[in-house]
């Protein structure tokens, strides 16, 4: 059997996990956290399941869960999806993106990601039969370089894939970048899936620029978020998508017959303990106290910090500690030091390597400790 | 935006469903139990949650579900999987297949389906860009027609969809009928994608025949099962796929870029529950009961019963009651009868109308009786 994805091997965040587990490293590779949901959600779900909440909910989700979401990106965006047609609960984000990747793109057509970029969006695109077209963003700066973007967008351009906050780069959009986004898209019919998963850690007092905030991009965007990255619970695989109703009734028929429906006692249970904002008005200032703690105490090292506005990442340069490639010292950091990281290289479709590499902070104190612990050896 | 699936509607399920809901009418549509699992079931899942069990599990499923479920195959079917490289839990069987289907047919392919067929085969082959090739099982009857599937065979052919016990028929296969597919399909490299979600609802004695009882089906298939048929949990979407080594390797491609993974607590909490066979083994007797009932509550009327072997269907010849169309007397039997039942005519691509609806008896008895006594007045 000839593979149809020659080029794709186990994922770096699975190979990195092993790796940490088998040797007892402290993990800050994947992006998970290592410390438990808020136990109300658990009882939420518990409920729920009690309840009977246990067969087919309707194929878009359970309608108190996506007036929830609605609710809540109205009030986070000033943007009002309806709930009945512009809002789909999906099996995590990363269901929701290729879904919407081959509800809109097929043979011939093109779809830009910009490099570095999550390691799904590619083989979604290949998937669909069309072509992906890669523009870098900045090297170690890693914002949007838009006269290249200009220069990728063509005739048979279908869709561009935008993320922010930045997995892996930890930077976020700023509302002047997505001014120049919706400019340049102006002229165009080219769609837009907003990858935002990150959406509720955005740092300094920042505010997260959705796409929802955007007339001209909302109209032509799938918003994509994800429930594991702001509840805790990666595991859970319930995330959703908010598109202007003939995008979604797009996104549906594919949906439909890729999953059909999402986990009925998790969304009921996310439903309930939506009622509530603060989890999520909360989240910056809890992953801000983290992500401070960990870089004051790389503060001395000889890793050199890289911004983090957003996400639950930190990158750091790392070419006045080791001659090694990113990916050849990931692993040895990961040997020798006792720490997991993931190598930026692994995000780009070249294996470009600027000496730059990613942890993730989403851990307990003590972890982050541990870990920095053991990276003062550097 | 032009639609990738033009042909594509709400799906006839959610579209009898929702009329049930409205009218008021006993729903035999949409095929789910309206009674609750096993509460250990529950126990199981919310004992995961409470141990932290909420982050992502490995991308192929939780190792001691895997092992259950090589551990199930191998005592009912006498075929030892992988749990490591041959077992992958995905979320649903739906998903399992669409990933099947991406991760094998390709532009220029061709993909076999035996009409009538569940509705999301042929949209998951022609988003995978390939041409679905539809064969019609025997009006009436609903065996396979190997002549017919002899002749759909060609060099273009990847791969070949069968699904028994089946849906909608409630026809299951028989020994002869997987030794005749295997030594039709011997001289080729045709892949099997076999749908077995109604595996434990085999009746009258019968076994379920699997295609991993057979060496030459076994090599070359994706057998594809649902632990919400199974424990009466539809809306958890859990179930998983079997396959060799080299398959699986090609289907993890995909499946990784997919949903990436499934829901680990009901993941460990299905591990858990699957320790007692008895739930599984249970269940033909379980649902031949209700099998039972609902015909003989039939047998009376001008309603034709036609064989059920296998599955949560009963299918009837309407043409002693009704001169309408299958999918007329549907809405007509949900509107004036207050029954919901599915056309037949839902499942073909061509929309053949053989005067046959289909009844989904996994309802409590109060529930049958009462649609029974509706019936009672065809
Ligand atoms: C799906 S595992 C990867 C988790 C993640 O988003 C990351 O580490 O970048
Ligand atoms: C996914 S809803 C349909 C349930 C089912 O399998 C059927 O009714 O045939």
């Amino acid at each position: 059997l000839a593979s149809k994805l020659p080029a794709v091997g186990t994922t770096i965040f699975t190979v990195m996990s092993q790796l940490a587990s088998e040797l007892g490293a402290v993990n800050l590779g994947q992006g998970f956290p290592d410390f438990d949901c808020d136990p109300r959600l658990l009882d939420a779900v518990n409920e729920a399941m009690r309840d009977g909440h246990n067969q087919y909910p309707p194929m878009a989700g359970v309608p108190a869960l996506r007036e929830a979401i609605a609710a809540k990106m109205e009030a986070l965006y000033r943007r009002r999806y309806d709930p009945l047609g512009e809002i789909t609960v999906t099996a995590g984000a990363t269901q929701a993106i290729i879904t919407a990747v081959l509800a809109v793109a097929r043979a011939g057509d093109e779809v830009i990601v910009l490099d570095p970029c999550y390691d799904s969006y590619v083989p979604n695109i290949e998937l669909a039969g069309a072509t992906p077209v890669r523009v870098p963003l900045t090297p170690h700066s890693f914002r949007p370089d838009f006269d290249r973007i200009a220069a990728a967008l063509g005739p048979r351009t279908r869709a561009i894939i935008v993320n922010t906050p930045h997995n892996p780069s930890a930077t976020a959009w700023t509302r002047e970048d997505m001014l120049r986004l919706q400019e340049l898209l102006a002229p165009t019919d080219v769609l837009v899936i907003s990858d935002e998963v990150y959406e509720h850690m955005v740092f300094d007092g920042c505010e997260h620029q959705s796409a929802a905030r955007f007339d001209g991009l909302a109209a032509r965007s799938f918003i994509v978020s994800s429930f594991g990255k702001t509840y805790h619970v990666t595991g859970w695989k319930v995330g959703y998508v908010a598109a202007p109703a003939p995008l979604m009734a797009e996104f549906r028929k594919v949906h439909q017959f890729n999953v059909f429906t999402v986990n009925t006692p998790m969304q009921h249970g996310l439903a309930r303990y939506m009622a509530d904002p603060r989890p999520h008005l909360d989240l910056p200032a809890f992953y801000q106290r983290k992500r401070d703690l960990f870089r004051q105490g790389l503060a001395g090292s000889r890793l050199r910090l890289l911004p983090s506005e957003g996400s639950y990442f930190q990158c750091v340069d790392i070419s006045a500690v080791s001659e090694l490639s990113e990916s050849e010292f990931c692993l040895w950091l990961t040997r020798e030091i006792g720490v997991a990281a993931i190598p930026l290289s692994a995000f780009y479709g070249n294996g470009f390597d600027q000496r730059v590499v990613r942890f993730c902070f989403a851990k307990r104190d003590e972890t982050l400790r541990s870990a920095l612990e053991r990276l003062s050896r550097l």
